[in-house]
C-alpha cells in the first residue's frame, strides 16, 4: 500500500490551507510519511511532514495528492513524470475535468484510496522534441497538449504538418494543437475540437482559427510520430507550449516532433467515478435520462 | 489470384457505359469469369459475362469492381457485405474519397491489381439493430453510418444515448450520426465532426444541429455498443438510416444499437495511394510544403 | 389603454391553468374584456370572459398575452399578425427567449402592463411566397425563421439562392434557414449561426450541414428578397417550414421568395428588462463582470 | 475627374515594379500628377512621378491606387484615412477580397476608371481608443477589425464586455474580434464568424477560442459603443491590434473602446463587380447555378 506520500499545492489561499490540514491529518493519523510542496508564501501549517525542496518530490514517493483544480494536477503530472506514481486530485473550486476528489469528501475519499478502494486510470502523455540543425534543443512532455502557436505577433503562421513523414498538410492559422484525450476537454475544445474518450489510443490534431475554411481537427493513431514545421523567415513569432507554459521559442527551420510518450500517468478517481457524468455537469449537457 | 469477378454499376451513363467497355475488354483478355450488376435501363455491351440478377452477386466473387463513384462502391460495399471480398472503386465523377481508380488509368490500374500490384486496407463497417419490446425488428450495416434522424417533421427530437450500457447524454437534436472513419468524410463532416484516420480504432459521434451548443462530436472506441434512446411520445418522427438509405422508422420506445461488425470491408487502392493527397484535393487544402 | 385583451394558451397543463386563473382575475379586477383561447381539452376557468371560437381572436383585441412558453407566444404571433397588437409573453416553464414574464411575478407584471410601464420592441417578421409556374400556392409568416429542408429522404438537397435577383450560391445541404434577429437564438443557433441583436436591420442565411464545408452563415439586409431554388428532379424532397411548422412541400421547379414584412411584431417586456442578461442566463455565459 | 493620384506599394517584388510601370505609363499618357509611396529596397522605375516622402501620400491626392494584394490595399487604406480619398486595389497575387483589379486588365482597368466607368462603394471603418486611468493613451483605425488578444502568453485572458455602456458577457479565451463586413471575410472568418454583406450597417464580434464553449460570434449595430475590459492582474498579457497590426500593450484596468467612424473608405470597383462572385471563387463555393 501507499507510505511515502506527496502533496502538491499551486497557490497560498485559505481553501488549499484548509484542505492541507485536513489531508496531513489524514495521513498522521495513519503514521505515513509526507512530503509537501509548499507555495512559496505559504505559512507551513501544524503536523509532521517534510517540505519538498524547491519544488521537486524525491523518487520514491509512491502516491502524489494535488491539491487546487486541474491546473495543480497538472503541475503535480509534470513533477512525478516519468515515474510511475498514482495521482490524486482534489479540486478545491468549481468542478474539475481531472481533479474530481472534492472539499466535501476529502478525508473520507482519502481513507477509501488508502484502504485500496478507487478506480484506477491510465492517462496518455505527450513528449515533444524540437529539433534545430539535426539536434534536439528542447524538450518537455504534456498531459493535455502540445501547441505550436503564434508569438509575439498579430499575423498567422505557416505550418507544414508529416504525419510518420508523409506529408499532412500546409496551412496558415494561429497555430495547432495536438491534443490527447486528457487534453481533448481543455484547450482543443475551445478551438473546436472533439472530445475524446480517455480509453481511445488516438491523438487530435485541431488547428486554431486556420484560414483555409476547410482544415478540420484530425483524430490520428496514437502512435503516430507528428512532425510540424513552422516555415516563416521572420524570427521568433511562433512557439511550442506544453500543458499551457512557453517550452521554446522557434527559428526558422526548426521542426517540432510529437509523440505519445511510452509511460503514462495512472489517475486515481473515487470508486464511482463516472467521466461523462462530469462532462455532462461542466458542460450542461442537459437534463438526465427517461 | 482473382478468378470471378464482379462489376457493380449504378445509374445508366455513357460514362459509365465507357467504363464497363474497357473493364469488360481487360478481364476477357485475361480469361476471368464476369458477373456485371447492370443498371436496368442500360443495354448490355458486348463481351463475355453473366448478367447478375436482381443485384446480387455470386458469392464466389474473389473481387468487385464499382464503377460511378463513392455512392455506387457505398452499394457494392453492401452488396458483398459481410463476404470478403475485396473492393475496387473506379470513380467515374469527380475526385471520390473512396473510388481512387481514375477513367484515365482505368486499364492500367486493373492490370495492376490483377497482377497483385495494389495497397490494401481494411475499413471498418457499422452494424445496428432496431429493438422494439426486446426483439430485433430490422438490421442494416452502413461502410460510412448509422444516423438516427428527424423524419417528416420540423421539430427537434429527443435523442438519450447509452455507451456500453452507460449513460452518455439526453439531447435535443435534429438526429445524431455514428460514423466510420471512412464516414468521417461524409456526412459526419457536414455536420461538423473530425477526421478520423482511417487505420485508428474507433468511431465519432456526432450531433446533428444540437439545442444545447456544448453538445460536440464524441470520439469513442470501436468496441462500444452505442445505443440511442428516441424519447418521444409522438409515433414516426424519427428514423434510422445506413450510408443514407432509409432503414426503419422509429415508434416510442424503439432502441437503436449501433456497434462495429467484426468484419470490415478490404477496399484495394493504387500502390501509390496516398489518404491524405485525396483529402488535400478534395478539401483544397493549401499549397503543396516547403 | 389597454382594453380588449386577448389570452393565448396551447397545452392543457395545471401551470396554464392556474396562470390563466391569475391573469383573468387581474383582468376581471380591472373590468376588461377577455377573449381565451383555451386548448380544447381543458376545462374552463372560473371568471368572466369569451371563448375564442377556433384559435381565432377577435380584430379588435389591443394586447395579447401568450400562457406557455417560447412556443406559446410564437403561435400567438401568428394569430395576430399582421394587425399590430402587443404581446406579453407569460413563461411557464423553464426561462425563455422571448416570453419573460414569469409565473412568479406574473400579477405585478401585468399591472406593470396595464398600467403603462413596460418596455416596448418591435421584432421583425418574415413571409414566405412559394411560387410554381409563376403563381403564387402557399405563404406564411414567420417570426423566428423560414426554413427550406430536406423531407422524407437521407439525402442532402442542392439550393440555388438568389439576393435580390443576383446569384448567391448553389450549395448541397440539408436545408437552408433564413432567420431573423429573434430566430437566430433558435434553430439558426443550432445550425452554427451567429446571434443578431434585435435591433439590427438584417436576417441571416444559416446552411443545414452543408456539404461544401466553406459555405458559411451569411448576415444580409433585411431589405433583401431571398428566392431559393431546390433544384432536383425528385419529388417531394424538400419543404418549406416557418417557425417549426410545414408549409408546403416543394416540386422541381418550386422557388421559395423569402422577404421581411413591413408590418413587425410588438413584444412587451418589463421595464428593466435586459436581452443580454436573457442570453447570459440560458447560455450559461459565465459569471458576472468584475 | 482625377488629377493627383497616389500610388502605394509593399514588397519590391518583379510582379509589383512591373505592374508600377504599367500604371506610371497609363497616367503619364494622362499628364496627371503622380505620388509613388516605393518599397525603400526598390530601385525607381522611369517616368514622371514624386516620390512620396516617409510613407505619407500628400493631402490633395484624388485617388489612390494599391498594388499588391489585399494586405497592400490595407496600408493605403491606413495612409489615406480619415481623408476621403477614392481607392483602387490591383491585386498581383491569388484573387483578394478586396483588391479585384488585376494584372492581365491593369491598363483597361485604369483607363475605365480614369474615364469614369467604375462601381463605387462604401466600406465602414472602425476606431478604437485604449483608455488608461481615464486618458485616451493610443488610437488608431482598422478597416478589417480590431483584436484584443492575449499576448506572449499562452494561457486565456478574461474579457469583459460591454454594449453602449450596459454588460454584454464576461467571457475567457484567446481574445475577441471586433470586424466590419470588410473583417468578416478576413481573420473574423477564420475564427468562426459569419460574412456580413458589405451593404448591412452592422458589426460581428467573434470571440477567439472561447472557453465557453456557448460564446458565440454577435453581430450588433454599427452605432454600438463597444467595450472590452481586459480583467488580469497580470501585465503585458494582452494586446490591441489593428488589421493585424500591433496597436497597444494592456496593463491591468485599461478598457478598449471600439466603435465605427463617421468617415468611411471608397472602394472602386471594375464596373462589373459582383462581390458574390469572388466569394464564390475564394471560398470554393460548388458550381454555377442552374
Amino acid at each position: 500500500m501507499f507510505k511515502h506520500i506527496g502533496i502538491v499545492t499551486k497557490t497560498a489561499t485559505p481553501a488549499v490551507r484548509e484542505a492541507l490540514l485536513s489531508v496531513v491529518g489524514v495521513l498522521n493519523a495513519r503514521g505515513l510519511e509526507i512530503f509537501v510542496d509548499l507555495p512559496t508564501n505559504m505559512n507551513p501549517v501544524p503536523g509532521h511532514y517534510h517540505l519538498a525542496s524547491d519544488g521537486d518530490l524525491p523518487g520514491d514517493c509512491d502516491l502524489v495528492i494535488s491539491l487546487g483544480g486541474d491546473g495543480t494536477l497538472l503541475q503535480a503530472a509534470s513533477m512525478i513524470f516519468p515515474h510511475d506514481v498514482p495521482l490524486v486530485g482534489v479540486n478545491l473550486g468549481r468542478l474539475g475535468f481531472l481533479a474530481d476528489f472534492t472539499r466535501s469528501n476529502i478525508t473520507s475519499g482519502l481513507d477509501a484510496v488508502l484502504d485500496g478502494r478507487y478506480l484506477s486510470e491510465e492517462r496518455a502523455v505527450l513528449g515533444c522534441n524540437i529539433v534545430r540543425d539535426n539536434a534536439v534543443i528542447a524538450s518537455e512532455n504534456g498531459l493535455n497538449d502540445v501547441v505550436v502557436q503564434k508569438w509575439n505577433t498579430a499575423r498567422l503562421i505557416t505550418l507544414d504538418t508529416y504525419l510518420d513523414g508523409k506529408f499532412l498538410h500546409s496551412q496558415r492559422a494561429d497555430g495547432m494543437i495536438v491534443s490527447t484525450p486528457t487534453g481533448s476537454t481543455a484547450y482543443a475544445l475551445s478551438g473546436g475540437g472533439p472530445i475524446l474518450d480517455p480509453s481511445i489510443d488516438a491523438l487530435v490534431l485541431v488547428p486554431i482559427c486556420p484560414h483555409t475554411l476547410t482544415n478540420r481537427p484530425i483524430v490520428v493513431s496514437n502512435t503516430a510520430l507528428i512532425e510540424i514545421h513552422v516555415d516563416t523567415e521572420r524570427e521568433e513569432k511562433s512557439r511550442v507550449t506544453c500543458d499551457g507554459n512557453s517550452v521554446q521559442e522557434l527559428l526558422p527551420g526548426d521542426h517540432v516532433r510529437v509523440f505519445q510518450q511510452e509511460q503514462s500517468i495512472t489517475l486515481l478517481h473515487p470508486a464511482d467515478h463516472d467521466h461523462y457524468a462530469t462532462l455532462r455537469a461542466k458542460l450542461h449537457w442537459g437534463r438526465d435520462p427517461c
